[in-house]
C-alpha cells in the first residue's frame, strides 16, 4: 500500500468478455479489505474523485454515478402511478437509496445489501451518497436478496430495484427466473422491477436472456432503457425494466416535468429518450 | 513490430485531460507509418476488428464507428430538407461518406481530407468503410479543409460536416470563427453545418466554446446531440448542429422512417433521443 501511495498510477479494469480495458489515474490507494463476500478497493483518483471497485471491477466514483443512480431509479419511479414501499437489490453505496428517497410518495425503503462492509466504506468515502442514510424511511437489512425477495408477503411492494454487480459471483443468481419469480409475486398489481442489464454493445446475449427469463416469470411487459456510464464497459450502460400485470408504453411525464428535486442527469426528455431503441437493439429484441 | 506481433498485448491511450485511459486487446501492429502531417497505425484487436490510431488516439474501429458515422450523418440529412451538395471536412477514413452517399437526394460529396494516407490505409483496412468510395457522386480532394471551404464559392453547398480529429494539433483550426465563418457563407440558405464535439462528460467546456463561436459565426440556431462511442473518452460523445437562417426544432421524421438504406443504430426515435439534453448540459448551455 505504500509503494502504491508513492506515486501517481493507474487503476486498470479489463474487460474480459469485451477485450477492451479503461483506467482511470489514481492518486492514491485509500483502503483495501477481504469481506466474507468479496475483495473492496477505495482509491483516490486524479479526475473522477474517490473510486470503489468490487472483485477488480471499477463500482462507483464520484464524478460519474449520478448517471447510473438517476437512470436507475427515476424512470422506475416516475412510471409507476405512486410506489409507496420500495426494495433495493444491492446498491450498498446508497446512491441509488438517495434517488428514491427523493420522491416524496415514498413511504417505506428495504436497502437490501448482502455485505455490511460496502455500506460501511461507502458512508466514509462517499458521505454524499449517504446522505439521507437517516430518513425514516429507509430500513437497512444486511442479508442476502435472494432470500429476502423469496420470502417476502405477497403483493406487498410497488418497485424492485436490482442495483447488483454483473451477473457472475455473488450476484449470479439475481438474473434467473427463481429471482424474478420472486419479484413477480412480492410486487403488487402494476408493480415493476428494475435491474441493471449491463452493456448493450458487448452484452447483448445478457440483456436478452434477462429480458426472457422476466417474461417467463410472470411479468406482462419488458422495456430496456440505455444511458452513458464512463466507469462500466464500452461506456454504455441500460436497466431493464419488467412490469407486472400492467404495460410500460408510458409514464408520468407531468410528475417528471414538476419534480421539486434536482438532477443532473435526468429530465423528461432524457426519460423518452432512454426508451429509444438502437436499430441494433430492436432487431436483436424482435420490438 | 515483431515483437508486438509476437505475443497478445494492448494498445492504450490515455486521456489527459479526462484522467482516464481506454484499451484495447491487439493481436498484432500491422501497420505503422509517419505521414507529413501525423503517424498513423493500424492494429488486428482481439474483438473490435481493425483499429486506427492517430498521433496515440483511437480514431476508427470494425466494431463501434457504425455508431459515430450515422450519428454524423443522418441526424443532418434529415433535418435538411434535400441536401444535393455535400462536403466533409476530415474523414479519411470514409465512413462518413459511406452514410451520405446511402442518401438518393444527394447529387455531390467533396470529401476534403488533408492526409491522402488516411483514405489509402482505409481502403486497405476498412474496405467496409471505403465501399461506396467509387460512386460518381464522389470527389476526393487531398487539401486543407480550411483553406478550401474560405475559397468556396458563397452558398453553393447544402450540408458541412466536420469529421476531424480533436481540437488539439492539425483539427485545431477547425474548432475557430474563422472557419465557422467560412462554412456559413458557403452554405445556402438553410444549410447546416454539423461537428463531432467532444465528450459531454469532459469537454463541455470545449462544446460551450463551439456553440458560441458558431452562433458569433452568422448561423441562427445550434443544438447538441449525444451518442454513445465506446473508442472515444468517457464512451459518451457529441456532435453539433448549426443552421443558417432557419431553427433546428424538427426533422423530416416521415423521410427518416421511410428511409430506403439500412441502419444499426439510427432510427426516428434515436434521432429524437439524441437531441434530449441531460439536466447540466442543458443548465451548461441556458438552453
Amino acid at each position: 500500500m505504500s509503494e502504491q501511495n508513492a506515486a501517481l498510477s493507474w487503476f486498470t479494469e479489463q474487460h474480459g468478455r469485451a477485450g477492451s480495458a479503461f483506467s482511470l489515474h489514481v492518486k492514491a490507494l485509500l483502503h483495501t479489505e477481504k469481506t466474507p463476500f468479496q475483495s473492496i478497493e477505495i482509491y483516490d483518483t486524479t479526475d473522477w474523485g474517490k473510486l470503489m471497485v468490487i472483485d477488480g471491477c471499477t463500482m462507483v466514483s464520484t464524478r460519474d454515478n449520478f448517471l447510473y443512480h438517476e437512470m436507475m431509479v427515476h424512470p422506475a419511479l416516475f412510471t409507476h402511478a405512486r410506489a409507496k414501499r420500495v426494495v433495493i437489490i444491492g446498491g450498498g453505496d446508497c446512491g441509488t437509496l438517495l434517488e428514491v428517497l427523493r420522491h416524496e410518495e415514498v413511504e417505506y425503503v428495504a436497502q437490501v445489501e448482502i455485505d455490511e462492509r460496502v455500506t460501511r466504506l461507502a458512508e466514509q468515502y462517499f458521505p454524499e451518497l449517504c446522505a439521507s442514510n437517516g430518513d425514516p424511511r429507509a430500513e437497512f437489512l444486511f442479508v442476502d436478496g435472494i432470500k429476502y425477495m423469496a420470502e417476502l408477503e405477497p403483493e406487498s411492494v410497488d418497485v424492485v430495484i436490482v442495483d447488483s454487480t454483473d451477473p457472475i459471483g455473488p450476484a449470479k443468481g439475481l438474473f434467473h427466473t427463481t429471482f424474478y419469480t420472486s419479484c413477480c409475486k412480492a410486487l403488487r398489481p402494476s408493480g415493476i422491477l428494475v435491474q441493471q442489464s449491463e452493456s448493450p454493445l458487448v452484452h447483448l446475449d445478457i440483456i436478452k436472456m434477462m429480458r426472457n427469463a422476466m417474461r417467463l416469470s410472470g411479468f406482462h411487459a419488458v422495456r430496456t432503457l440505455t444511458f452513458p456510464q464512463p466507469l462500466y464497459p464500452t461506456g454504455w450502460w441500460s436497466c431493464t425494466m419488467a412490469r407486472k400485470g400492467a404495460d410500460l408504453s408510458g409514464f408520468r411525464e407531468r410528475g417528471a416535468a414538476a419534480k421539486r428535486f434536482a438532477t443532473r442527469y435526468y429530465n423528461v426528455d432524457i426519460h423518452r429518450a432512454a426508451l429509444a431503441l438502437p436499430e441494433f437493439m430492436r432487431e436483436a429484441f424482435g420490438d
